[in-house]
């Protein structure tokens, strides 16, 4: 195929990679151009211009959040510019309105538009092994099957409306989050005790917690260790805000959320935010008055 | 081996039964003496009070309380006039306080005490394929071992502070009930963004939360069915309330525990305290305004 | 003085009437015309755009929210063609981070910006007894001071920076709710205890808890009777999230606004959002297991 | 009146002064004999145990929880030994279980029990200012209204049942530590928004919440000052707990209660359990990362 490719951060440049590697065109463009660099040597055509990289068969965005894709896609007319027919993936996590908003705006102006966040993160994009959690048009997805399958080990079809993609995704990392200050507040339990919460995370992920989450968290949590990041504190911070807001929108609360929140704007007032999300492990320790 | 055992409800009585079954001597007692009856078909010594359960070997109890075990335990004064050198085995979960008064009083009285909550419900406890978290004095869990080996499919050494087995067990029951609350959140927002939750549980299951709780516990909520309970809601309180209780102990807090603490308070106002533990799903919907 | 006054629901109608019976001319402007007519009949000069209303010595505005004052003032370029050293009053209770954009506008555009939120409901601003929480440049507010004097019974002066008076506005409708949501919880507790909530409410603000808060909604919450709405929980609840944005802007958590917020979603997922605000009383109830 | 007073802390103590000063007779006990001493220098009559105590016409007691009470007045046989008819007066707050068994034991052993919490700290005990609530037979009521006459500035009367005191006692004390959380969280958005707290309780105390609470309390937040303690965060936990088994056995939820609770573990966790219930406000603001 042959795609372009918008946004090179750790999990964008990662799936670009993929894409070249399996044989496809890839047109890239990044706002700072470095990021593009390694792409070249793997043969990405480099483009000066959004509007380059919105041609062909398809276009991928991976952006930072919803104010870089307006910026990059509405603010700057692009989308009004684009080739009708195209069709536009973004694996982006944005929020559930503004999702909802770019599907009737692609839909005006006859741009196919597939949600498609992703759950994993850069190691597992790395190794093409990402959960593609895909909405939009049947017939869109299936043009754009051939790069999912490279990027990820499965692609999960979650219906025709894109914003559908995006509670999915909110929801996930909402519960990550969760899973994540409940072993925490476990793990904080267990030093009170004067027990080693390393032993309590291997009873519980060989019964009733197995999975990377309980256990990959959980041991950041247990070494009482919150670098280097693999998901910052302040990224699922962002992410819960917006599960609050889906569910704000339709009057759902989400009160486990709420305190999640609470606890990860303690984060960054402690100045902790890229620190691993993990690190609300830091902030039980701490209010169960031990040195941290 | 020949041992007693005190308390046969679902749990106690599937566990004496699979020793009964493994050629182990076994008197049984219970309070209300019917439940005893199925165990004597396979060949039980069916004792008229709790004294002859004391004696032999070991003694297992598996009473449904604190209030239970002290009354029969404490009150009656079983324990002075139990046999010196008796190992007892607390299956129960119990508070982490009254633990410790046990192992305190156990050591005077000359009875060995070994606290063994176990992690699994009466399906699996008939199946012998319990996760037992055994603390006590390393030869008293060595004496009693071959029982473990019959009722578990493995048994987790956690010290030799009785205790700290009820803190492993409480802390594991508080993530089990936080997870649930959690999952119930979840697909309260994808009813509100009208998402049918199996679909989210299938995508969750099968990347960032796979075993059998997520699985379990979500289809019942996504079902909206709470019946039949294999977890009692007004059970999972209890515990939640002894975590709690554990954490107040040291200066500890669990905010997820007390809010999902309230929410089962909710479930029993409701009066739907003897539904399964799932029924946290019911209390999302409906203050979701969902009609359930 | 000679001001104009945009926004004419039940609160800034009351103000504009007050300054015209002080004797002030007063333009007056509504996006439906019909509100406007019983002032006229006091006087009121009733103009046909915003812009007849942003001229003569202040213009004072109570629109709905962020988004209505957004639409007039700004997105129709009204701001910039006021005429330079015009006061601009903006009485309604917007959100910190708008009401600091709004106050570097204004002064890039020449017009001074007083932000002057306001504590009291309509029957108050009838009375002309409302509290006005002003911040902004000390000329401006001396400017208008003899305005306030006939809509308040007192101005709060709260320094230059406007959106101080943002912050104000928002905290106290936050300690508001906060104290509506403990009182609804404990005339829960006394319900369930047998015991008549109005007699708990006698002493708690005949002792601990004096003045209109505690006594006015409280004897809401007793009688369980949340219509007519003199506070909106529609509008308390917009007001909490501005109050939790506020805090999250600058990483300072509000837990108790984080319930409330909750609590209040809860609220309009079953229909209640146009009853008052002491409706949480209702949630509390309903989750208590009371019919309500 | 011939009365007994056990109980001589900081609230007993100035409370039988008040009882002395008016001319009754007035017998004390303490378990640390010390405390009696300046009492004695008015006129009381020091007795050496709580039998001589509960004699005359009445006995007030004012012991620091639960289990001191339990521990003089019934693991002794104190109340099986009191005279029949006598009026036994209990100011302390108890917990409302505990509360419910007293009435029933004093019932069945022929002595008349009054509940009598106060709502005041030291400082008010001494001045004679107290609210006094109670609940108890009238005619016992009756009996000592003379000494809550001299105590207290108002009886409130509350029923006949005299655990309907102890709930009233427990939602009071739930309320302020409510509201004290409140300020603290208010107090924190301003400081996190560079405002000083002292010129928003300004406002908040003159206009939405008058009264000595909110003044208090609210200084003391503002002033970040936690000591001298009027009343000990410990203590404040103390009722906090209480109050939520209140709840619990009744099936009703207190939310912010629980809050609140898992906010005074981190004070305690803090070691700041000495210190003024009000240092709640530190706990807000360590969480928005001030130093404090």
């Amino acid at each position: 195929m042959d795609i372009g490719f918008i946004g090179l951060g750790n999990m964008g440049a990662a799936m670009a990679l993929n894409a070249l590697k399996a044989g496809h065109t890839v047109r890239v463009w990044n706002r700072s151009p470095d990021a593009a660099k390694p792409l070249a040597e793997h043969g990405a055509r480099v483009v000066a211009s959004p509007d380059e990289a919105f041609a062909g068969d398809a276009v991928f965005s991976m952006l930072a959040d919803d104010a870089a894709l307006r910026s990059v896609l509405l603010d700057s007319g692009l989308l009004e510019r684009a080739p009708k027919g195209l069709v536009h993936v973004n694996m982006a996590t944005i929020s559930v309105a503004f999702c909802e908003e770019l599907a009737g705006l692609h839909e005006r102006h006859g741009v196919a538009y597939v949600a498609a966040p992703v759950l994993g993160r850069p190691d597992v994009a790395a190794a093409g092994k990402l959960n593609i959690v895909a909405a939009g048009a049947d017939d869109a997805i299936a043009r754009v099957q051939p790069i999912f399958d490279v990027i990820g080990q499965k692609t999960w079809r979650v219906g025709t409306a894109p914003q559908h993609a995006s509670v999915f995704k909110l929801a996930a990392n909402f519960m990550l989050a969760s899973a994540i200050e409940t072993t925490a507040e476990a793990a904080s339990l267990m030093t009170g005790h004067g027990i080693d919460p390393h032993a309590f995370l291997d009873v519980i992920t060989n019964t009733l917690f197995p999975g990377p989450v309980y256990q990959g968290y959980g041991r950041m949590i247990a070494d009482n260790r919150y670098e280097p990041a693999l998901f910052r504190a302040r990224l699922g911070l962002k992410d819960v805000r917006l599960a609050l807001a889906a569910g704000d929108a339709v009057n759902v609360a989400l009160p486990v959320g709420s305190l999640v929140r609470d606890n990860l704007i303690d984060v960054l007032a402690q100045g902790d935010g890229d620190k691993d999300l993990a690190v609300l492990g830091k902030v039980a320790a701490r209010r169960a008055g031990k040195k941290v």
